[in-house]
């Protein structure tokens, strides 16, 4: 078997056996097959499509590049949930303990902030201590104590992934379905889980803003993972306004804690409730949709959840102090608010602008190498429907670097359509797949 | 500017600009942009096509990543031809020396044999002690002396090309006309010639088996030609048998100096003429083409033309006895000859398969690292529409190595097909651009 070969049959729209798609990911992880042709295949795949057993064929090889965990040492099922990212989504923080207090192991691998969307890890990460680099065997062990554990990716998890995600950013390939939900997929099913629930997000804040895109996102990754034995659901979920109120990342830990002491109500909180109680049905402890929903909302009300987050906290060598006095998680030195341009209904928030915003002013990554301000955050005085005057507080930013101020002002006024008509609500959870 | 923006226009159908395409061959040529962005452009070009003013741009980048020779010191109009590659085309050996009889300058830069096809370098190298791999300067001293130099590739010579030919051929992005086109004008428009003629093959031993994607390419090829204000002529040309009836080296070297001295008619005859009368008329010595046909003809009945060939093998450093004493070229020390399947018309011919035989038996390359035998050959006895007994011959194989008889014998049998229908008779020059 010959790379080029391969390349010549994808470039020719002829569907791959399982074996050359073996050949080539096994040996481009093994170096032995070059970025070069790895690149071509990659554009060839792009441009002509990857059929449904291409497609599984290539998750499994992405897979079994790699450690696939095991924990027959926990008796819990073992369930996850998995966002395709999103501006303000700090549900991870919430959901996972939740699950864990209901007897759902979490065994959670989680990414970075990129673009304008944040990242699972940089929030955890805003906690004094907190390591998220712990090895394959810690994990474990914080999963059997804890009932969950929050980590990055590690070099045993899915390598072809990291050789091939690096790839795709510099060939113009990421935005093709099967090789992000190889991606996806590749890494969600090493963690050695039973189940999974899927937040695929749509809207002007999502990678997705199409609903039908999302969709068959969603569609694709559920089909990929139940064809791998597991229990998978999908929802489809409004990313047209950031969700809850804070958005950055000491700030939104601050605002899963809150939750999780059942202070909050809203969309973060209803999405909470929902993806906590997917979890509880995928992972076989609820059947019932309600009776999951109020099973989570009892964890929440009895303390469990949150003793569950400080458990988590303290075994991964954070300060678990954070929890009832969040003085101790870093904010930025200064704080502006910004109001409206006019006075009328919020008809439309621009949600990656305002996602890239943090991001310019430090909160985020233009590259996975950039260093994070953990302290850099807004918090939104306003969500989509709500009526404003033009001395109302629209926005307040917690910043360190001032000479920005009056650029990120204005991006932020302008990203915050103001329209004398109050706009039609849309669901917060658009579909189940 | 970022490679991966550009490679992301061509990937989403947007044609790129004038400095795009520069920034992409330029940065590549230095080394500064990988080849997996190379890859992935190319393959993105290949599937979603180039434009004509693309094409033109990719040329002219290519073109100008080396030196383009100049020739003011000699007078003469500088006339090359190029073919896209056949079996048993050894015409260059006649028609260079042939028009510089004429007073056409000959700067003829050519190739090797690759896969089925012969190449006229390999061709010369079977003179004893011929030199392809002369300098630059030696190139244009030979040319000034002679009227004709017959060199290899050089280095200074369109390097932008060399790389990326090695990476076409990697990653299953050879057969596509643009990327085809540049690679031969960016390599012709750099010998320093004021007119080209193509002989574009069409047939079952052409790389371009159809004869609408052999029209297509001449008129790419002869569009690119004319915009960068040259005299060029396309010749659309059958190969669905081998030209003439040697294949090999040393034989086919043979049979350029028996037609240099008149003794040939047929096929091979009748391209020579028609392809050095076209030097002369797009090398303005003459219009009506019926004179440029006999012009040429008298340049070989004189003796003029042989002259010619005699002068360059000697400043090229070959042995110029070859000429009159045929036994100085190398031939295998075996030779047996094969008859027919069954008796009738010769009715197909694989020319392809021919070519590979030869190839499989030493006379050629698979890799352009190969070594070859220059003494392999084969000669046919018969050409299509022949009627053959069964036990006329119907071809005699010179050859080396013996064990390999009884394949070659059997591929060489079947690749002709015999029929009871005589068939239909191909012109020879099938069109014009």
């Amino acid at each position: 078997m010959r790379p080029q070969d391969i390349i010549e049959k994808k470039r020719d729209r002829k569907e791959l056996t399982r074996d050359e798609i073996a050949f080539l990911i096994r040996g481009y992880t093994r170096d032995e097959i070059p970025d070069y042709q790895m690149a071509a295949w990659l554009m060839a795949g792009f441009l002509n499509g990857l059929t449904e057993a291409e497609t599984q064929t290539l998750v499994e090889e992405m897979l079994y590049s790699g450690i696939v965990l095991e924990h027959d040492h926990i008796p819990a099922p073992k369930v996850d949930k998995h966002s395709t990212g999103g501006v303000g989504d700090k549900t991870s923080l919430v959901i996972a303990p939740v699950a864990a207090a209901c007897g759902v192991a979490v065994p959670m691998i989680s990414g970075r902030a990129l673009a304008h969307t944040g990242g699972t890890l940089d929030k955890l990460e805003a906690i004094p201590g907190f390591r998220t680099a712990l090895s394959l065997q810690e994990f474990r062990e914080v999963l059997k104590r804890c009932g969950l554990a929050l980590i990055g990716q590690t070099k045993e998890i899915a390598p072809a992934d990291r050789k091939l995600y690096a790839l795709r950013d510099l060939t113009a390939t990421v935005p093709f379905r099967p090789f992000i939900c190889a991606s996806i997929m590749s890494k969600k099913l090493a963690e050695g889980i039973d189940g999974l629930v899927l937040d695929v997000k749509s809207g002007n804040g999502a990678f997705m803003r199409d609903f039908d895109d999302a969709r068959k996102l969603a569609e694709m990754l559920a089909g990929v993972g139940r064809r791998m034995g597991k229990r998978v659901v999908g929802l489809i979920t409004d990313m047209n306004q950031p969700l809850g109120r804070w958005i950055g990342n000491a700030v939104e830990t601050f605002e899963a804690i809150e939750c999780l002491r059942g202070n909050l109500e809203g969309d973060f909180a209803e999405l909470c409730l929902e993806l906590a109680a997917q979890m509880l049905i995928v992972g076989g402890i609820e059947e019932d949709p309600a009776r999951a929903r109020a099973r989570a909302q009892a964890a929440i009300t009895s303390g469990e959840a949150l003793d569950r987050l400080r458990a988590v906290i303290e075994a991964q060598a954070g300060d678990p102090r954070v929890i009832d006095d969040p003085q101790r998680l870093p904010r930025a030195k200064r704080e502006r608010t910004i109001t409206p341009a006019r006075a009328g209904f919020v008809a439309e928030i621009e949600t990656d602008e305002i996602g890239r915003v943090v991001m310019d002013w430090g909160g985020g990554r233009r590259k996975l190498e950039d260093q994070i301000d953990h302290g850099v955050g807004l918090y939104l005085h306003v969500k989509l429907g709500d009526s404003v005057s033009i001395s109302d507080p629209l926005i307040t930013a917690y910043y360190n670097d001032e000479s920005k101020f009056d650029e990120m002002a204005a991006r932020l006024q302008s990203a915050c359509r103001i329209a004398d008509a109050k706009p039609r609500s849309e669901p917060l959870i658009k579909a189940l797949v």
